[in-house]
């Protein structure tokens, strides 16, 4: 499978998800080296855009990312691996299971919040669509 | 909350989450005014890197992204959104409710897939840790 590195410099955003709960512990980059690393030996493996070189997670700490399963999305552009978290489990420096720890607060949009589709995986004929003529949708352009 | 966008030239990558099972959805990019106007609206608006333009998610299908949490991570350059998805609930302009639907094919780390602390929540202390002296453990540098 080929990702498209040169979008971003010869990197790529991985996103490291626990498997067993779903929560999103951490983002990473992987160039190339970096992917074929994580693929190879079954943790995961960055590149690390500071200290220019690869960085297999867990190596000092003990927390290292078992791949569990890994995908690409529909522009080949950005890594999910699904890990199980070895050691202590805490992946974050800060001492956290995941390194998304600090809360943003925003304003809710108006009217209902239905869990649709989005949720239950069903579509939902009576929900109307938004129709902005002439913007095309696309994906993570 | 101030991002760190400077660290990818006026961009941070934002995951989008589904608030209701967990599943990564999709991932696209932010600048300042796409996230400001995230948080203000309280759907998630990227930052089209091909159409250099501000892009709100589902405008024309419909399958707005309706936040009900914004995170960031301790590096304060990645937004974690969960969402749930307006309309029909398929995110992906390929038709399926995630972008991420190409399985990738890797090699299993060898010894125990143990499902230690990364779901239980709980440190496994019988595990030892991999110790590579002098290598720092760091964030999603």
């Amino acid at each position: 499978m080929q990702i498209d590195f040169e979008k971003m410099g010869g990197l790529a955003p991985a996103i490291v998800q626990d498997a067993g709960n779903g929560e999103v512990l951490m983002v990473g980059f992987m160039n190339q080296e970096a992917l074929d690393k994580t693929l190879q030996t079954g943790f995961v493996t960055f590149y690390s855009r500071t200290r220019n070189k690869l960085w297999t997670k867990g190596e000092t700490s003990g927390n290292r990312l078992r791949l569990t399963e890994a995908a690409t999305d529909c522009d080949f552009d950005t890594v999910l691996c699904k890990v199980r978290v070895e050691g202590d489990g805490l992946v974050c420096h800060e001492g956290t299971r995941s390194c998304f720890t600090k809360p943003m607060s925003f304003t809710p949009a108006p009217g209902p919040s239905e869990p649709t589709a989005g949720s239950a995986g069903t579509p939902n004929p009576s929900k109307p669509t938004a129709g902005l003529p002439g913007t095309p949708e696309a994906g993570n352009v």
